[in-house]
């Protein structure tokens, strides 16, 4: 008799098999609050990973990192009217604190930009400040109707970066080289996801900005998921929060802005992109354990060799852990390290103690070799350069085997039913409802070699259109 | 005519020289919300230093990183009777969200054992679960009526350590070690500030605890400064929220817990530890920037010079920064990196690129002297070791200086008026709140030699007393 499976399979039921994943691979658990989410220790780590990362190439495009208060005055966020209309129905509000009713209700954060441009107008003031660029690493609260762990929760975690600029020129050409080399890279080269990126439609542009860009990428159900975006706010906020600068020729003028972020939302999105039946796979320049050693029983001196082959691969650089939880049984354990998705298992037993063997077995094919303990490290680095390849290779495939080139409106429509699909588009008329009636969105505009469009009114733009997260 | 200090002298007036420093070295901002604080970039620099220093050290405790949510259900805070009464009027509460009344108010963490323990419940079944070690880095609520810049502030950033032991000696062996490994470890020898580590009076323990173990360092006013707690907990949270587990007899037992922290509060003791009139003077082995090259005019290669060297200098891991705004006057500059606390600045000009040749100044003491550009980097890394030496031993000779052995009540109270006094202690009769009426307090009870009590009513204690932040 077949045992029962771990997990919903993908085939059955995508929702309930990321569900399972979350679940089982100990990812995250639900808060208490309606909507909030409990992010468990290796669920976290996959966080800290990204955070290691991304900051990294944050802090390469010359921004730094700061940090501002959570709690945001109402008249702040009601000074900017297109964004106060587009966060108010998400909003919470904090009414008392200290035994008393405050004299103006203070919101929590749903993102940064009027709490910072307040800041942001006392500290610029000569061309010779310009351009400032921050980031913070932060919680945001959205209140959600419809909450799902990482991929929509009333509260999450990401960065967010804001900066101001002497020419539109500049604030345009920094809010792309975010996108391209902060978030596209990370994604497609640590992630092994790849992506679109593009121009939002007006319709679903960030509330305050002149154009909003975002890298989306396929997931294992075909559907989009929007992994970062990036603004390029022109002088809106700065109008409204006097964010003036004097310029190298005594006038003076309005900053020019963006602002950009990913969050916890990219650890759903390498749920979706990368997992299978069997659980997680987790590229290895991601992955917070890339190998597990794992000892089978503790006999014959295999217990020893189990730990000296962990510590020789730590030292080669691998973020390795070694299993040695013998009272457990050995097919419990590699289900476990399976639902996590490390790349690489190092099976080790008294009979490999003996032989000097260990099996290596990868995560993301299931292929097995057994090879000398003698040199195991450099096979294992290969290995997980070996998987890094094949998994965004795999993704690749997927993306690009499930992307159609469409004729007609109604044929676009159709084929982002199972998939993208890509059609000539001049932004005219009531196509972006026609699509909405049937579900599917406008993911994002892009000129015909995928380049970034300057503005959505740009000629021959294609419209990427798919059904989205 | 002397220029006026940039900085109000710390003799005038100790506060509004920290003020001042705050201000002046573009540490921190306040936040619009009463008590709320911004972190600007160069605080949050060493705020990240910390941060990286302590998470070590946390995860060598064998600790792991998660992330639990913000808001708290009301109810869940009313479990512990005691710790609700310690809170309450703190308190931030979040009564609408999404355009509606919530059903439960949801307060904003204040701390987060009730919220943590409620996932211990359901995660802790087995004495094979434990020890369960968590940490989580996370911005805290508490509503403040006296607020201060890092010292003490309506929101605050911070690691709060949770975790779950099978008996009452691993649990406080674990909060022991916390409070040495980690907190006692980093202050002293990475933040050059020598401590005294010693149980909390039951006044001044942490709601809901059995015992609360602190360590508490001296300021530039010889005042107190509590830098890290650690708690512990007995099964009072355990039995409240039901942490149970199978005993390997086969029995329910109720776990047995710890909690500690340390936040934001610490770049305040940094201030005051080691500032003086010039401004901040941060630790080698802390500081974000351990030296500055100052170029001071870029004429016969001196702009070339001082490029190599900062390339030279961080090549060799020194922690380096280049100021090559020759159009700013290089007397404004100097101030500026010396309000920042810089330990070395290397002045770089025409006169040394001819002669080969850097002037470096130290922080800590205003030495300088004019060395050979040939194997500067070596010079400047002793140099930096130098200076984390005499700033600790600078604060041992002040804290050891002002600190007086007291044969009487009465002594010891007017003693810890000028600074921090010992003195036996049984804690019996109104002993504390004589001390209170003077505005001193017990800051913690060691043994004679140092050591660590286990309860309050162990014999032979003696007591700190000093004022306190």
């Amino acid at each position: 008799m077949a045992k029962a499976p771990v997990l919903t399979p993908q085939a059955e039921d995508f929702p309930r098999w990321y569900q399972d994943v979350v679940a089982k691979a100990e990812l995250a658990d639900n808060g208490p609050v309606r909507g909030t989410m409990v992010i468990r220790p290796y669920g976290y780590a996959i966080w800290e990973r990204m955070q290691a990362e991304l900051d990294r190439r944050i802090k390469d495009a010359g921004a730094a990192n700061a940090y501002f208060p959570l709690f945001i005055p109402q008249s702040y966020l009601e000074r900017e009217q297109e964004h106060v209309e587009g966060f108010s129905p998400e909003l919470a509000v904090v009414t008392h604190a200290g035994g008393k009713k405050l004299e103006e209700a203070a919101v929590v954060r749903p993102t940064s930009e009027t709490m910072i441009d307040a800041y942001f107008a006392k500290w610029v003031q000569s061309y010779r400040d310009l351009p400032l660029l921050l980031n913070q690493w932060a919680n945001i609260v959205r209140w959600e109707l419809r909450p799902r762990l990482f991929l929509r929760t009333t509260e999450f975690l990401w960065q967010e970066g804001h900066t101001c600029h002497a020419t539109d020129t500049d604030a345009r050409a920094y809010a792309l080289r975010i996108l391209r080399e902060v978030y596209e890279d990370f994604v497609v080269n640590v992630m092994a996801v790849p992506v679109f990126a593009g121009l939002k439609t007006d319709r679903e542009k960030f509330a305050g900005a002149v154009a909003s860009y975002a890298i989306e990428g396929m997931m294992g159900d075909r559907k989009a998921l929007q992994m970062g975006t990036s603004h390029v706010l022109g002088q809106n906020f700065a109008r409204v929060f006097g964010i003036t600068y004097l310029t190298e020729s005594g006038d003076q003028e309005f900053a020019w802005q963006t602002s950009w972020g990913v969050s916890t939302r990219l650890v759903g999105a390498l749920i979706m992109a990368h997992g299978d039946d069997g659980g997680l796979r987790v590229p290895p320049r991601l992955a917070p354990v890339q190998a597990v050693v794992l000892l089978v029983r503790d006999e014959d001196g295999a217990g020893e060799r189990a730990a000296a082959l962990r510590h020789e691969l730590a030292g080669a650089g691998v973020r390795v852990e070694l299993d040695a939880r013998v009272d457990v049984t050995f097919g419990r354990r590699a289900v476990e390290w399976e639902l996590k998705g490390v790349p690489v298992r190092l099976e080790l037993g008294p009979r490999d103690a003996t032989a000097g063997t260990v099996s290596l077995v990868r995560r993301d094919t299931t292929a097995k070799e057994t090879v000398p303990l003698a040199g195991v490290a450099g096979r294992v680095t290969a290995l997980l350069d070996e998987i890094q390849t094949t998994l965004y290779e795999q993704a690749v495939a997927r993306r690009d085997t499930n992307t159609v080139d469409a004729e007609s409106l109604d044929a676009a429509r159709d084929a982002a039913q199972r998939g993208f699909s890509r059609l000539a588009w001049d932004g005219s008329g009531d196509a972006e409802d026609r699509l909405a009636e049937a579900g599917v969105t406008v993911r994002c505009l892009q000129r015909a070699d995928g380049g970034l469009p300057e503005s959505v009114d740009e000629s021959g733009l294609f419209a990427v259109i798919a059904r989205a997260y």
